[in-house]
């Protein structure tokens, strides 16, 4: 999906630079919940394999979702939202263009 | 370096697949003691990640090392003994040829 060239001003890039990373600081705790719980419980060397799979997934999906290009920032955003690893209400300061691409991005309409 | 073709006998293919066995045994047996420790110790994300390159690496080295075709054998032994995976005195009762092999792969001549 093709963003137009929106302007980013300079509150506004340090609004979306601290969502993203709390966004990210999240989701990497949650995976860090979650393999610490696996690794702790592998008795087997299947189980131990599976925590390697288990990690390059994450770690794949994780390189894919947190693109903090300006040309990809609403599309992170609006998925952000939706997966629930961001509250949308950290992005209060954003130009209302911008909330109301994210908003479309997400809208059951589409 | 190409091996001729052994015969291995019923009786050799049963100590030497309890001697493969065994190796491959202790050999997962370390690597889920260092994992166990990494995972534990693993405190940010980048030290976690740091488990996944260490998991992948070791089951890497695990899939080629722990080769059991018969033409592949001699060399296998010979490198488990080199590594300390594999006690020599396991391989008792392969036939002499087989055994001087696996030395003449070993000694320090080559």
């Amino acid at each position: 999906m093709a963003m137009p060239d929106l302007k980013w001003s300079g509150s506004e890039k340090k609004i979306a630079r601290r969502a993203f990373e709390a966004a990210l600081e999240s989701t990497l705790a949650g995976i860090m919940t979650e393999f610490k719980a696996m690794a702790a419980a592998a008795a087997t060397p299947s189980e131990m394999w599976a925590v390697e799979d288990y990690l390059r997934r994450r770690r794949r999906e994780v390189d894919e979702l947190f693109d903090y290009r300006y040309s990809q920032l609403i599309l992170v955003f609006a998925r952000l939202i939706r997966e629930g690893r961001l509250d949308e209400a950290r992005l209060a300061g954003l130009s209302k263009d911008k909330l109301e691409m994210i908003r479309h991005v997400l809208s059951p309409m589409r």
